[in-house]
């Protein structure tokens, strides 16, 4: 306890300073507005023969961008408010990495994916700002299999770090591989719960009991981990759609999604109450396992999966999150050592998986008969050096994605779970764990009761001290 | 107290999986994609002459069918959060229902409007979805009268019987009678509120005053509340414009519903005020009754009721509703035995009917100068075997559905009332109703305090009992 | 205390009524349908060969419209939900004055703007709405500065006057000197902010520290708080888009805003933890200073700031707005006696001056190269009547603008405040400020525990009473 030292006066914002006047630089000299967003659009519409400003990309993807970007900041943040006293790290330091993130994302997927060879330039549009908060959702995945046990200099630091790896990461198995991955069950899911999930396992804390009493919820941040759900889940739809094929690509992982959350509903609350002596349901089921369905759906979304597909896949995942909280959780930190805060590996690690099987499956199944020619060659982009490729092949390149997410996940979580273990980030003692006293000033827990202090007062010490102020000596 | 089982172990995870194996077995026979969610879409659109990927029907309703979702999710689901020891319920219930709802309307409501007769097939698309969201809005209304009162599986059955009705209902009255309800108040406001208080006439407890302290608000209980009721209030807007006709149609029923909810609040506070001693503002007011104009305004939103009309009728409700919380709702209890835990007659009830009056009027007094030729046509689609009615005709057909919704409510929420009446189903005893502890694994109601515990542990212990943990024995 | 009469009982209804049978009036023989809400667009579509519904306004702005939305009553209503017992104020209060303030707005504003005079009508769509929502938006920035100190009937006089003051300076900057300013620095933040900051400097209080207990949050609180800065923050970039002009001035400006946003969080986070003394981190900054970065970019978001530019300027606006909170207030409130509740100072005012000037140099150092002629032209307006002004010139009368937004705010802020003072609208004595005991229906503050209770009533009387009800006597 006394050993470590919480304090992060000098660190964290010479971290915050350093890494934003980076930014500044590095957005100086690499980053431009796309056709689209600059000033000559008026031009560029004229030379393309485009009748209307309607058709700039910004109104096919500006109403599912800001659901994207609810569910990054109010969906993850407020997920993670479950926890009794750490409802300010939650929703705060969630906060903070996203807005790290999505700068370094813009930057690191531009190089990558939106860089001008004509001017050396990344030239951004509706879609990075999507994209950027993608990769960023992997980062918070990844957060919530730590959360309450590292400083907020930690977690810059993992996501720096996992916001490069995801960018390579994402490039292979989109660009090299040309894996289709409109939702990231692969990409974003997959890779993030590994590595969040191997960072934990670097991080273990064989003592972690001592602040087992804060690892818990109360009335109240349970419903506030509602809101974080709900938001996740009702905005699922516009996630696995937001970078799908205009028209009917959008259309249909918007449907499959709505299906496959709608089933996984049904099936987390079934499992909750059976594995329940008498019946009750677990909010930490209802919270997180009811939107594994969004996480398995997210690679096949925006193929022709049928809506019984995504029923069945939502039908599964409900089963398999919920069966992985009760039973696979506990395996996991006392077997293998891996202590998961928000049991990541349930809602993340495994539908995620899921999710790549099923959409490997799927490209495999894909005929000309179901697709109609254009079709398939839309949704699959069989075009350019890939005009020759057939599903069965796709099928195995979807496999092979799968692989290369979980790989970079593994092996880039247990490297920077080696960084983050060195003795400088500022992280909490055991018994300070999933405690908002450790790095927010917190002035009250409880509401005081002026005037019914007033009138106890003289009768009661105890009660004046327990009722007046609740926080610590 | 002890007659009563309230043990669902069996019986709801057995509801839950029978209904879902059933939906995707149904799903599989009968839904597949339309043609704008279709791969063929790219086809569809040369066959058509359709410029640009932007007149998919996804761009026109996607912003709306979202904060429909919204509502749905988040809007009913906080707004019931209101009971101090039932949030859970509130929340969890809610989701539970509507994620079923929405399967089983896609195909009752499919079977009705979008068959397709060459092939037998359902085809759905995005407006379907928020037809879906829709039907799930009446089942959700008619929980807020039984709240806290009834078992999960009376829940999800009141909700299967509570599609089927609607569907039909629904269909009787935009199809046979040809009316128009693009906000849904007959649809849904009238049928949901007289269906839900016909449940809770049946299932009357005379001796619910057992559980009457746990049937009132705390201070963060109607925080949280307010979040159901701001989203409710800020999206209806959405909720009355998202199946309205393209262009003007939505344009109109969007401003028309803001107008009047903007109103209804100014009323509501007036008389929240002036029926209280001192002047001040009740909160279950100002959580219901502030929305009582956009229920009203639901019917007409899409005509000429002209920015002034829609403020008239946001007036009179927001005075109506709130009266009716004051005077109506105890009459109510006391005289015709309906237990009415959210004063939906007050929210969705009475509203519903005026919405269904002022959309006869309105459509009775539509005349060509005002909407112009063309424009009368579209906006009440005198079209087809319709083509030869005039306003003054359509406002008697309006007339009759009103009548249509408040007979399928009544008639079916007695016949409901009557099966949830059986004693299978684990509802609540009376001295156990509004408590989360029933259903939920409810860990803690308050913070903890480790520090303040220790320190004042040895001198009293009755204290570290109140304290510590503040379950149930 | 007891000359403080806070019965609003006849007042408080009185001013809604009349007020809102005005607004029927008026609404009556001004406020009419434009013609793309009318039944006539698709007359008017023939006229103008408009090709397809979608290039209705309604599909270009309404999401943005929504997500403005959101940010007036959820954003701003739960910004202020911090205090410890000020949450049902802050939310009600907003939802009052908001609503009364839309429609006050659109006539001031329409008789401005949308005044057709051919036949003396405001016509209105959804870019009115939007406006009406912007100007409420400066009364909600002044309410921040006399949260829990006023009535509601002050705040609705506050309003008024507040909604009339802003349609005309907003009239002088935007058409007379024809300055640009999309999201509103000068017009809405800066305006908003010193109209509050005066009316509060004319109502101070020098006895406010009797109910200082009360000025300040608790932990629940604080997280509800968390709920309006996030969906502020979030839908900011929609706010400063939402009346840009189609196609690139809407794309621009969204990724702008969302750059100097993210931008801001992490210069506020060093801030915060740098000038504390163990480096935590602050929840008032990082509620409010998060935001400062969306402010300052509001004049010039729809210009080609560049996304470094961005960057930049959210860079310092979290630096001056912490360290407003910081050093400022308190230098605020104790030397130049103004009382600022929320600090809008460092949110609003401050920002607000920033974007200004930043608006002013960003268009003076506007070229024909960077923008494109044609792109210069839209930008600006560079047409009619103003098609020979020069970049250069612009920038005068953008800085022009700023200073009309300062004299009216200060000027009509202190004849306000002056209106304010006198005795008759039911403001709380100084030891009620900040308690929602004096306007609202309190029923209980704490959870009750009946089994609890019951189990150790016999022992301990004073427990049973702390317990049992946290009423006020």
């Amino acid at each position: 306890c006394t050993i470590h030292n919480t304090n992060v006066r000098w660190r964290l914002p010479a971290v915050c300073f350093v890494w934003q006047l980076s930014m500044i630089i590095l957005f100086g000299v690499f980053v431009r507005y796309n056709e689209e967003s600059d000033t000559h659009w008026v031009d560029y519409r004229k030379g393309n023969n485009i009748t209307s400003d309607i058709e700039n990309d910004f109104y096919f993807r500006y109403p599912s961008f800001q659901d994207v970007h609810v569910m990054i900041f109010v969906g993850f943040g407020f997920l993670m408010t479950f926890l009794k006293r750490y409802s300010f790290g939650a929703v705060g330091f969630n906060f903070l990495i996203a807005a790290f993130g999505i700068q370094w994302a813009l930057l690191m997927q531009g190089w990558f994916h939106s860089l001008d060879y004509t001017d050396g330039k990344i030239k951004i549009g509706v879609e990075n700002l999507i994209n950027a908060d993608f990769c960023v959702a992997g980062c918070l995945i990844a957060y919530g299999a730590v959360l309450g046990k590292v400083s907020p200099v930690q977690l810059l630091v993992m996501t720096l770090f996992g916001i490069t790896l995801f960018a390579v990461e994402e490039y292979i198995i989109l660009n090299v591989l040309h894996a289709k991955d409109a939702g990231g069950s692969m990409v974003i899911h997959t890779f993030g719960a590994y590595y969040g999930l191997s960072i934990s396992w670097v991080l273990y804390r064989p003592n972690l009991d001592k602040s087992k009493h804060l690892n818990g919820s109360v009335y109240h941040s349970d419903v506030f981990a509602m809101i974080g759900t709900l938001f996740l889940w009702m905005f699922w739809p516009s996630f696995n759609s937001a970078i799908a094929d205009h028209g009917d690509g959008q259309h249909r992982a918007a449907i499959n999604t709505y299906l496959a959350l709608a089933s996984t509903v049904l099936t987390t609350v079934a499992i909750s109450s059976l594995f329940e002596k008498t019946g009750k349901l677990d909010m930490v089921h209802i919270q997180n396992s009811t939107l594994a369905g969004g996480v398995a759906v997210g690679t096949a979304a925006e193929f022709m999966l049928s809506p019984y597909g995504s029923l069945i896949v939502g039908f599964f995942c409900g089963i398999i999150s919920t069966m992985g909280y009760i039973h696979f959780s506990p395996f996991l930190e006392e077997k293998l050592k891996i202590q998961d805060t928000c049991g990541i590996h349930n809602l993340h690690a495994m539908p995620g998986v899921i999710g790549g099987i099923v959409g490997a499956i799927a490209a495999t199944a894909a005929t000309n008969t179901v697709y109609g020619d254009l079709g398939l060659e839309n949704t699959f982009d069989f075009t350019g050096p890939f005009a020759k490729r057939v599903p069965t092949i796709q099928g195995g390149y979807q496999a092979a994605g799968l692989c290369v997410a979980l790989c970079f996940a593994i092996g880039g979580g247990i490297f920077v779970g080696l960084v983050l273990k060195l003795p400088i980030w500022g992280d909490p003692a055991d018994e300070n764990c999933f405690d908002d006293e450790i790095y927010w000033e917190v002035r009250q827990f409880l509401l005081t009761f002026h005037g019914c202090i007033k009138s106890i007062k003289s009768d009661s010490k105890d009660i004046y001290n327990v009722t007046k102020d609740f926080r610590f000596k």
